[in-house]
């Protein structure tokens, strides 16, 4: 539920302002002055609630739903019963997120400056306008942060790194040889810029593999958003890059001199092996394993569990492990249970 | 080994304490003062430890064993040796954590306050009885701490959380967005109540994918254990509930919503996605996927390394990617070996 | 890049130098003064810098390279353009490694000592000759490093622990009931010695199942390396073992009473389930998954992705899961690929 302590919410919204908003299209009959004062899932939702269905597995839900109004599309609308205001609109999930944020708005980024005193600040960081920084962070010397940036308690920022304006830094997050965009957010944990995993398979000095220097950088592009206890290595050489837009879940491995272009989507546990190219709007489903130095088209989706073994062109759909075209996957999932039969 | 500089130990232990713990039964022939000064595994005992045999796998160690007295299933008692006291129990390994717990007892709960200088309090934290708050600790305004907890150094407790009674918070875990039970245990890099991987699929203003508010909370039961590294990420709008007694591995992925049941049992590396409903007594084998929006029901068996796509009814023993009935998957292996042959 | 910000560099490098560190030959007509002044990949590298060729996936770059030198294997030095330098050798990739350390020393251990104000240390820590100890670090009672070590700043050191010589651990690491050798590296967030996942079935008490005290170390030996965000749970009463000169890659679990051999590789997203023992020189692909209790020989090599059920005798590859020989598993992907067509 939705908890006063952690969320504090706006008193109500009225329905202009949903509409205003999100762009919806509402019946002529419903007055614009309505007031509703929070949102819940649909089989939750009261009289004073809008909710919303996106995922038409749930659609038996829209005949009894209580809520006062529900984003829906437009050939749905008819199955809401008459006490709940159709909101019609092509994205119902889009514009539940836009009056979401209304009513409960995301933390302010700061508009003054603050620094913990327990903050250990090497000399000459170059601090932006306004920044936060927590209890117990750690800055080192070279780095640059901008303007209106948070850096939550316990967090590390090492030598060198630049961090962008309007970013959220959560704790315990670990950031070194790295620059970082604007409206960037890393979660709790998340490990940015440590040395790959880069060893030439030789003995000779009788002590192991011997490790390569691993040079490069990692770059993180504008609204980047990196999950919690998640790991992205620098490059060897190269840079590791992750474009504007992308976003990437927890506990996923990023290789050394791994690049991923713009608006993608890497679910949680995925791992990408060293010198892969990922292209723009790829999506990635939870705990695929894909090779090195291989290269992922754009708009490619990957199925969850696949293990992607090759190049993947763009648009393609693969499944399976070793990952095949999604028809392909299916094809051999069905034969083999029908050779159980 | 059991070290001295990490565990100390009780001097030694009489037979009749091992039978008032454990309710073994033991020859009338032997000393109820019989003294066992340590435990050890079947391999390693000596005249003076005791051991258990609960894996059956290891059989053949019965008979050569220099334990001075083994916990073991009374059809096995006969194949130890005559030096070798047999505890007759149904459950062996119960038995010998019974055992081991005397003679190294679990590091007591604090009984009067501690609260380190470096810790970072917020004004208005109530906090229970006796807390011991370690080293650099940081604990946000309206954090409510029970009795006896300790949270120990580097440990983050966001604003408003929840914690219980008894509970042992380890190094550096993160704590946000979360009402916690009693005796629950969060040990090392466990993140709690992040937000989690949610986002409407529109591009319309021109940086990536739209992210959802998550407005919900994390609740753990009474008696949870969450392992190092694993990520729970708090509801979207319901909440993310782990259930009294459940046992969750290193490096466990939990998404938004996610109700688990009670006294479950998760492996490493398991990733259960997004509202996903798993029952009471389930065992997820290690690296188990687990599809958003299904429902996994009670005594359910996942075996280690599926990928679960639909719903699973009680009871039922599943495996392979996509997961079936247990039965299924053992009979496609055994074809497509026959097959290759 | 190479960015000067994180990684200084030596102003160049004379082939004599590069001759002496690597024992390259190169033709007699090659003036050993010949200055190169960086390292780059061998698509950007120019007319100062010195490239490598070793995975022949990328032999094509070879007649275009603009580079003034590149480490080759003989039977392709032909390919070069007279422009550039051939460097032969049977290691390229060792020789580039060796030569990118020339002109980027890896930081120096430390020869002085130092401890930030802001670390808490408990009275009686041996510290051994010029250590380095960064803020914020704890180091509990009980606990001994040794010589020229680095503890980064946030990390956490437990009661009793050993640490040796030329130690580097980065920030936010946990390190607790464990004796770790010379020259280890532990990368952020890595989870060294907690508590194994270890109970027993029973549900007698109520509160879920009973877990068994774990009481044995984790012992790193000399010149291991732990990635980010990897686990090694401590032994149950025998210890976790991982010998010396392994290499362990980031968001890797490693369970209760394994020993790994010597040298071996371990890629990242691993999981090696308790009292599992694996040989020297293994290397384990990424998101493989190893059940426990079962032994995997010397020089066993297994491919990404693959779930081992059964022993492995040394020598041995397989691949899949269930794991089999890696020709029966390939022979697999092409009868089911066959059957679809």
């Amino acid at each position: 539920m939705i908890d006063p302590r952690f969320f504090p919410k706006k008193n109500s919204i009225a329905l202009a302002e949903i509409i205003a908003a999100t762009g919806v299209t509402v019946a002529d009959t419903i007055p614009l002055t309505l007031n509703l004062s929070n949102v819940a899932p649909i089989s939750h939702a009261g009289p004073t609630d809008v909710t919303f269905l996106s995922n038409r597995k749930y659609v038996q839900h829209l005949a009894t739903t209580q809520a006062g109004a529900c984003f829906v599309e437009a050939d749905l609308a008819h199955a809401l019963p008459q006490s709940t205001v159709a909101l019609v609109t092509d994205q119902p999930y889009l514009a539940y997120a836009k009056t979401a944020g209304l009513l409960y708005p995301a933390p302010p980024y700061p508009q003054e400056s603050f620094q913990h005193p327990s903050a250990v600040v090497a000399d000459g960081v170059v601090m932006g306008k306004a920044c936060m920084i927590g209890p117990q962070v750690i800055i080192e010397k070279g780095a640059r942060i901008g303007d209106h940036t948070v850096i939550m308690g316990q967090a590390y920022i090492g030598e060198g790194v630049k961090l962008g304006s309007f970013c959220w830094v959560f704790p315990q997050v670990t950031v070194t040889h790295a620059l970082v965009g604007d409206h960037v957010v890393l979660h709790s944990g998340a490990r940015i810029g440590q040395a790959g995993f880069g060893f030439a398979p030789s003995f000779d000095h009788g002590v192991g593999p011997t490790k390569i220097p691993q040079l490069g950088r990692v770059i993180l592009e504008d609204h980047v958003d990196i999950g919690a206890n998640t790991c992205i290595d620098r490059g060897s050489g190269p840079d590791t890059v992750i474009g504007r837009g992308t976003m990437i879940d927890n506990l996923v491995q990023i290789g050394h001199n791994v690049t991923i272009g713009e608006n993608s989507i890497i679910v949680s546990q995925v791992g990408i092996s060293g010198s892969t190219a990922v292209g723009h709007h790829v999506h990635i489903g939870g705990q695929v394993g894909v090779i090195g130095h291989i290269t992922i088209g754009h708009h490619v989706k990957i199925a969850a569990g696949s293990g992607v073994m090759r190049n993947v062109p763009d648009h393609q759909s693969v499944g399976g492990r070793p990952a095949m075209p999604m028809r392909e996957f299916l094809k051999q999932i069905a034969y083999l249970k029908k050779m159980m039969s």
